[in-house]
């Protein structure tokens, strides 16, 4: 969708000209009342469900959670996917032509900074294009979640529903820094000039694959890095004399003593492998000035800044009912940080169901299968669909 | 102190001619029985105590713990600090010349990777040097504690007491995964030259950068960052609209909500100033390969290895009395870790005493002046005096 009117945005600058991607899945309601809108995070887009024709390999970011049938049921619901600003996956973003430079040059670094209150604002423009006045429900998870719980306080009368999936309120000063590190990685990197990269013909995959690596420590839990990982070596698991399903650690410890290679530089645990190969992949695809600009979003999100830092007060205006879910191991965005979004809404006597799933997989549970969890947000979007009236 | 003689390293490589820098503090006695040797953990040295003459800023990096009339009383204990193989303090590391090259070049990248079990070594021939035969106390701190630990199953006839604060048995999968983090960054800088920087003058700074401000997250704990920081931005400090008392959040996040810079590169959050800050200054001194080099002996670290991963086993060898000191906000090497440590040395009917400080600093307070924390110490050491009929 293109959209030729400027967008003001928090920052006080505007971006006009700018096109969003977006897909929808299953079908709009005669009352056009069963729309649910699906907010991503870092690392995703506007491709939530289903595969494309021909590729059986591109399942949607959240595949196992929407789609006909499932906890988010797409015979019932009009499920719309939409890739952010500033992203790199379809939606305008650094690596496209900037329409304000003469000679057409790409935004490069002078994209301009967007906030979840941003995203919001682009989001609310697709469904006016859409005829949508009125969300069943808005949904995300991690940044996704903080967009979802945006748009209870920009367009309280636009959302029913809000299910907001391993979120925070804001980011504490352990988020913002495993953010800031990650930044300094890509933006010191020789290959990233100023964000100019383009022209150059490089990419700043050095500092795009430090980036990844130390956000995905961040996603996993200890205890599911112990139980995948361990100590075990990668070559242990090359000679075949570890069993895939003790997990644990090295099971024969004293026959592998010799092995250690006594290397700084080469692979020797397996978690350094993992490591290393999730941060190749991201630097193969993942476009270095979305990093800054999507990490930046989080870190400026705060509803309860303009409250003195209450966040009860910020929520008065959020009037819509609410799913709240965390995930016990999740270290990132813990428990806790829910707890203080419900606790806020209870002071405002809101109506909020709130699940604490017992899941071992830290902050990326909230992208996985997971029984209970599943069942929790089945459960929840059958009740929206009672009260819409809408049957499978 | 020189050393000619090859030191037999546990890669099966050796090391010659090589010297350790060290500093004793106190008399030792005439029976040679009130040696304690302190062990350093990644970014410090022999300089444990004091200050050097003329030199008010100097002082050793435990001089809180160790001094007269302190916690270490070097009235009554004759005190031994040693700076490590491959360290960039004084003693022999990857920025002296290799005896092995008959052009004089420096090690590099070909210093011998060197374990906790070889540093041990290396200090015991220090010790003989010294005319001591057995230490009253060995005594570290995280890496220094994984030393102290191994003192105990190399030498057991050499050691009376260990003391072993905010320490573990081996490093988890998490661990590693944030020590290879910073090795990439490190090895992936262009400076680095595969480790042969010295020949090109230069330093791989930038990934020096990254690796600090990475190790310093995993320092502090959430709570004391957010306490320390929050969500503080550096220009509400720097206008003076912050009132360093509150310490907790912006007390008044109306008045700067107009305060984001709204920029990707710009520090806007005090964490970042911070963590840039100690990024930049370690870069200036510290050694690239020995951080490689110290960051690897932490990964190998792992006695009950050798015995099937059975630590109980593994400790059967220790003989001495035991103190071990964590602290709960600890998550690097989180008091768990220190009663793995504990159990298996109760597993074998040895003399342990346990302390688990409660202290919001996180792995940090090892460094730190806790009243608790310090009154342990100077009671366990005070019985150690009386063991030895030392007076002050």
């Amino acid at each position: 969708m293109h959209f030729e009117a400027p967008l003001a945005l928090q920052s006080g600058a505007a971006i006009r000209g700018y096109a969003l991607s977006y897909e929808t899945y299953g079908t709009l309601n005669a009352d056009r009342s069963n729309a649910v809108l699906i907010c991503h995070a870092l690392n995703a887009s506007h491709h939530v469900a289903g595969v494309y024709e021909g590729q059986d390999k591109s399942e949607g970011w959240w595949d196992n959670m929407i789609g006909p049938g499932k906890s988010v049921d797409t015979n019932r619901f009009f499920v719309i996917g939409v890739n952010n600003l500033g992203s790199c996956f379809g939606s305008t973003g650094p690596m496209h032509p900037n329409p304000d430079s003469a000679s057409g040059q790409v935004y490069g670094a002078n994209f301009p900074v967007v906030t979840v209150e941003d995203w919001v604002h682009a989001q609310a423009r697709l469904l006016d294009q859409l005829g949508i006045q009125k969300l069943a429900a808005v949904m995300g998870g991690s940044l996704g979640g903080m967009q979802a719980l945006s748009w209870t306080l920009q367009y309280p009368d636009r959302v029913a529903h809000a299910v907001v999936v391993a979120s925070a309120p804001n980011l504490t000063a352990e988020n913002i820094a495993f953010n800031e590190v990650a930044r300094r990685a890509i933006v010191t990197d020789p290959d990233f000039h100023g964000g100019h990269f383009y022209q150059h013909g490089v990419i700043p995959k050095r500092g795009l694959r430090i980036a990844r690596m130390i956000g995905h420590i961040t996603y996993l839990s200890d205890d599911v890095m112990n139980e995948k990982f361990g100590r075990q070596l990668l070559d242990a698991v090359r000679n075949g004399n570890l069993s895939a399903a003790s997990g644990v650690s090295e099971p024969n410890a004293v026959g592998s003593v010799g092995a250690y290679k006594f290397s700084t530089q080469d692979v020797e645990f397996q978690i350094e492998s993992y490591l290393r190969y999730q941060g190749d992949k991201f630097a193969e695809y993942f476009d270095a000035n979305t990093y800054l600009l999507i990490t930046r979003a989080l870190d400026y999100f705060d509803p309860a800044r303009a409250f003195g830092g209450d966040l009860s007060q910020a929520l008065v205006r959020a009037t819509c009912k609410f799913l709240l879910v965390s995930f016990t191991t999740d270290w990132r965005f813990s428990p806790k940080r829910s707890r203080e979004i419900v606790k806020a809404l209870l002071d405002n006597r809101r109506d909020v169901s709130y699940a604490e799933i017992d899941a071992p997989h830290g902050h990326d549970a909230f992208l996985l299968d997971d029984a209970r969890y599943m069942g929790v947000v089945s459960s929840y979007f059958d009740s929206i669909a009672k009260e819409l009236g809408v049957a499978a």
